[in-house]
């Protein structure tokens, strides 16, 4: 397979602006374009529109959002709205609300001549210690593949969504442990899901491409067929990321991540999430409590894809004019997850689980 | 809601000519065509390019096809070769099998010169009984939901891929118990899956809507959140169509089908299959029996719509060069199914069941 030499950040700061530069995720797999955000407003579109997306990546970039508004207007009128602006993008990932409330702790006792600065650095930290959990992520990952992949000649492993490096800053929360397999000399072959409507699946296949890691695409009506071992296909383990993790180990991911862990359990394959500690809201108590994002019909009605004079990118508007249910996102009861990975290691997903890897947490 | 006045047969005979006239599924909802299938080559690549498709209709189609071959050439070789040929065109649905096997039945006895007229009447038998069969599916469905809807305001019915009046002659399968209920004055509210990758819900949502059916469209992945009550849904039962029975009560249906039966299941909903004696495969003993077709990846590398100068029906290349899995049907497990209602009424999903209602059917 022929590996392509793309950036290994999916945000960088511009090396001559107060900016960050990122991948538009709307373009790809048809292109690869990178856009600029230099403001607040860029930001928050950037966020709404999907053009970066994945819980950990949303996070950081909201972080940077705050700070790029701040060089403008750094007084506590200005923080107040760039943070309600920034909440207001996406309502169920918590690694967003988490990384706006660790930046306000951080700006808000701080003169407005400081904040500018602080904020900015702030924000590279937190874009560093994503990159930092998610290595790790992979490594309690693949220590957990590794009993799976000494089995069998080839390590099959089905994620949905993506939660590979484009939804993160660096190596991905889902993806962290398949790519540490692929670097420890595991044959690994991935299992990606379309992920209707949004089809992100392209996004794991195209990114799993720029890495060398072999990989099959699938329409997500087919997860339950390939998990019951239909097509001579035998999966070890479904691994996903997570855009809010409940108290009680409830977890909100991408719509459809539900139905391949119903079709898991059925087959009795292992059912893993993998996110950081940023993901986890513990004070939220159970899935019920979590927010699920209502999107567009929109994303029903268009298609994405390339036009027959080779333009890419373009949306179409289908001759449809129908009612639409569009949820973004959906609840994994805790039951049915074998373990969830954090950058400290694995836990089952219960609330003793998840309170004994992170103790220092309050007592919400 | 406008109801639109479209022909209430799927398939007609041509007034003026051997020939029969289908609609043409592959350019809906964006365009409404009729397609003239005039030979048996015309009959095969119509069922294998899936312009007609749905198990029963696939059935009476290929009954045409054989008719409209032996009007040009009726002698053994021809019989046996049409035969040959239409049974290779798609290797699930059973009503292909079963109505080429009546065709054969009836017809290798006779002297050449007799086959065309017996064929064609025997086709149009064939027909004549599915619009029946359906109709009578239709009534024994409404039996079962008038309990239900006798709870509710409106009566809310989940469904998966097309399996209404488009897939058969007339009334439908899964739809037929639908229409009956809203013909009886009941409120009746569909939710039609998407049907990734070939999109049969954009055909249930315009057929729904020909017949004045309020319906919500979903993406596959929404299912399980639907199902187990998310935004404010209650979904009454779950309706899908089959395209083979196993003698134990097995179910293949299109793919995704399994996983709407898991979430069905865990959310406690009922969930039936809808079809004719000729849907059920007494000698396939079980689900791991049936052959699941593969479909072509371009399934998954394709779009279909309309281009920005309004031109309808065109497949569109994606930037792909990705490796696939395309099953096209998944098999639903006896456990899962709440009941099979057929043309005879509704009977549990086992051998027994299945059985009493065909006693006359032989002991393989």
């Amino acid at each position: 397979m022929q590996v392509n030499k793309v950036p290994t950040r999916t945000l960088r700061p511009a090396p001559d602006a107060r900016a960050v530069d990122i991948i538009d995720q709307t373009a790809l797999p048809h292109a690869y374009r990178i856009l600029r955000l230099a403001t607040l407003e860029d930001t928050a579109r950037a966020i709404g529109a999907m053009q970066v997306r994945g819980a950990p990546l949303i996070g950081v970039t909201a972080a940077y959002g705050l700070a790029l508004a701040l060089a403008q207007r750094p007084d506590d009128a200005s923080l107040n709205a760039s943070l309600a602006m920034l909440a207001a993008t996406r309502p169920t990932a918590v690694n967003l609300h988490w990384a706006l409330a660790r930046m306000q702790e951080r700006l808000s006792p701080l003169d407005a001549a400081e904040r500018a600065d602080v904020a900015w650095h702030e924000a590279a930290l937190i874009a560093e210690e994503d990159v930092a959990q998610c290595r790790r992520i992979g490594e309690h990952g693949l220590a957990l593949l590794r009993p799976l992949a000494a089995k069998r000649a080839r390590l099959e492993i089905m994620t949905h969504c993506n939660a590979g490096w484009l939804a993160c800053v660096d190596y991905g929360t889902a993806l962290a442990p398949v790519y540490a397999a692929h670097a420890a000399g595991i044959d690994v072959h991935v299992w990606a899901s379309e992920t209707r409507p949004r089809n992100q699946g392209l996004l794991t296949a195209w990114e799993l491409r720029q890495r060398g890691v072999p990989h099959t695409l699938f329409a997500d009506n087919a997860a339950g067929f390939l998990l019951a071992g239909g097509g001579n296909c035998a999966i070890d383990a479904v691994l996903v990321g997570a855009d809010r993790i409940a108290a009680n180990g409830d977890v909100a991911n991408k719509v459809g991540t539900y139905l391949k862990a119903l079709a898991a359990r059925e087959a009795g394959v292992p059912f893993y999430v993998a996110a950081p500690r940023s993901t986890i809201d513990f004070d939220c108590a159970g899935g019920a409590d979590i927010p699920i994002e209502e999107r567009s019909g929109d994303e029903l009605r268009v298609l994405h894809g390339i036009d027959t004079n080779g333009q890419t990118g373009l949306l179409r508007q289908l001759a449809l004019d129908e009612a639409t249910s569009n949820p973004a996102f959906d609840v994994t009861p805790a039951r049915f997850i074998t373990a969830i990975i954090t950058e400290r290691g694995p836990c089952p997903a219960t609330s003793e689980g998840l309170r004994g890897l992170f103790p220092e947490t309050g007592n919400a």
